[in-house]
């Protein structure tokens, strides 16, 4: 699927419309409309018509692989990686690029590409990136949800180079009042008739937790040993394991050592568990940080037609965003989750990283569909159900693919 | 059970034990030890002996009622109303007292009792008060968790009097930088060498959140329509509708306006749900502030005799602590969830306040336990399982009580 179809035309963000519609061209395509900017669109169509990617949203860039190109190899190409943006892709000038850390700390940075790549060690760490959105157009099926409609596609699993957060935090000083470490992308994204940076938060104690293979954080200027795409946060992106993908910045320019969480709205207010939205329950939450043990069905895909006998299935499995914690076995079912068939796992098992695995089942054409789920090294089971929340985050229910199978 | 048993013994808090230990006298009994205080013990002892609780530590004051007693009455008498306390209580004189208002406000407060009640608009309230720990021994079943191992008794319902946070906070005036409310208690908990007040915190929105019938929070002198008894905060507790206990501070002395959470341990650290309470986990959770949706079944007990034919099932249902919310309907299986028997619900349906109930239900000499489960007007469930955390808190599965069916 090459093009935007009719649902990802569907989905088209509101909010990249409005900024979209000064200067640019409208073509009414069918029953919906199609937008694209004079430069940047022209880019975009570039890059898209290239790409192997489902396309969400053209402006603000959302696009997701289709899963059976997903699970092809353990490290996912940069051409199959999700990408998820709030706002369009912002210009970066690399030579005068600036990364400033600021805050609570003993000296002030600010430093050039060339600053951090020689100032600092070069380190590169495999890590799975996710949205807390992936699978959001399940939580959607329940009761409609805003927002990119997200199959299950919003996860990938790369190589992350750069130099280590907590290097450049000591080259800073910490002071003791020193708690949370504040991110602001050098996006700028609509909110309430203005731009905001999108921003992200971690505590201190996740930013200094390096371990020998795996640093707490990278501030990372190569994916798979190229240097980062403009979609992927070119030139430097915050990386950080096991977090869902929005604490990880894209276009990072500002780092602020705080005492507290950021009040930036998408840490504040977005990526929260809530039900109504009320400014309360906005209060009363915490912000997410850890993805949720998660598997999903990458083969056969929804619909796929199967013959009688022994059937061959695929997927991918997420640990949780846990340290030292990896995948310890995953099932799939053929009944409804009566019993299961324990899947081999074709891929390492590592910390903050997914493990691809491959199951044959029996199938009849009483079959109707196939369900998979994973358990974790610390015994934890995906749940059987999960609440439905308004913002149709961290959907981690066992998954389902409808099967056809002939006689 | 009038006295502490060996079980309760066993739990005797150890902090509580150190603290006493100078100028105490230790009784050996048993295989466990026997604490208790010269004067305040003593005092302790006498109104441990007009009580009907179970005692689970006795000098910082842990104590829960027998079920069956519990769920004789919609509004639970202060003599069979749970205690829950983390300090011996503090001697406070009422005509010294007075609570400070300070922080982010326009005029600092110093409130006497006389104060209080003549300058401010007097209200009461009925709410359910339940501790996040209620049914922790559930979760210590699965795996042992320290602290008090309550049951399913540390619920109760009270009319509560006094006046309203919000007027309080209006009288003092809000900066515009005001989002979280914090309270001190004038108790002294033992705390890494030292001791702290025990303290909470509560967001803006809902210290304001006033409706007709029910104000946000409550400064309370009263209890029942009688003052505050000591192991109840008096002269003055905060309580707070819909939170779990630990928010409603006990002998309050202090209100902080804040544009944060406080940093006190009972919120930056306690009473959040963890799993291993690395500083990472800690740093990473949300306060818990709502108590959880959840019903118990208070009689028979557990271990009692049936006759074969038709039982009569009785106990509580708490709405979760979210505003105008309440039970929907209860269901009693006797089949281990495999068919639910609709409960009739004995008193009125009101946010922020349990319901009672009672069913009918046949049981046969093959029936081995009984089952409750709820269901809230928004259309939550009770979830079939709760992942076990470190500090047991917010377990809400469905209860299951063993029973001997007789032929």
């Amino acid at each position: 699927m090459q093009h935007m179809n009719s649902e990802a035309q569907h989905d088209f963000d509101r909010r990249s419309f409005l900024q979209a519609t000064a200067g640019t061209a409208l073509l009414a395509s069918g029953n919906s409309l199609f937008v694209s900017s004079l430069a940047a669109a022209e880019n975009a169509q570039q890059a898209d018509a290239a790409s192997k990617l489902i396309v969400h949203t053209r402006i603000s860039r959302n696009a997701e692989p289709q899963l059976d190109a997903l699970v092809e190899s353990w490290m996912t190409p940069v051409d199959q990686f999700y990408i998820r943006s709030h706002a369009p892709n912002p210009e970066i000038d690399r030579g005068s690029f600036r990364l400033q850390v600021v805050g609570q700390v003993e000296r002030r940075l600010d430093l050039s590409l060339d600053d951090l790549k020689s100032g600092f060690t070069n380190v590169s760490a495999i890590a799975t990136m996710t949205c807390a959105g992936n699978r959001r157009s399940e939580h959607s099926a329940v009761k409609p949800i805003k927002g990119v409609q997200w199959r299950e596609g919003a996860i990938g699993n790369a190589r992350w180079g750069g130099v280590r957060l907590s290097e450049v935090l000591k080259k800073a000083g910490l002071r003791d009042s020193a708690k949370h470490i504040w991110f602001d992308g050098l996006d700028k994204v609509d909110y309430r008739g203005g731009t905001i940076p999108f921003g992200s938060s971690i505590p201190i104690e996740k930013a200094l937790a390096d371990s020998k293979e795996m640093p707490g954080a990278l501030l990372t200027t190569h994916m798979n040993e190229k240097p980062l795409t403009p979609d992927h946060g070119a030139p430097l992106r915050l990386v950080v394991p096991g977090y869902i993908g929005a604490r990880s910045v894209k276009w990072l320019g500002r780092i602020v050592v705080s005492d507290r969480p950021s009040p930036n709205h998408y840490v504040a207010t977005a990526y929260k568990l809530v039900e109504e939205g009320t400014k309360l329950e906005w209060a009363e939450g915490g912000p997410l940080y850890r993805y949720p043990l998660n598997s999903v069905i990458c083969t056969p895909a929804t619909g796929g037609k199967l013959k009688a006998g022994k059937a061959t299935v695929t997927g991918y499995a997420l640990p949780p965003g846990q340290a030292e914690t990896t995948i310890a076995r995953v099932g799939v079912s053929t009944n409804g989750g009566q019993t299961w068939t324990r899947a081999n796992l074709t891929s390492a098992a590592r910390q903050f990283c997914w493990q691809l695995w491959k199951a044959e089942v029996p199938v009849t054409p009483q079959t109707t569909d196939l369900m998979v789920k994973a358990t974790d090294s610390r015994g934890h089971t995906q749940p059987a159900t999960v609440n439905w929340n308004l913002k149709g985050y961290m959907f981690n229910a066992p998954h389902r693919v409808k099967v056809d199978v002939g006689g």
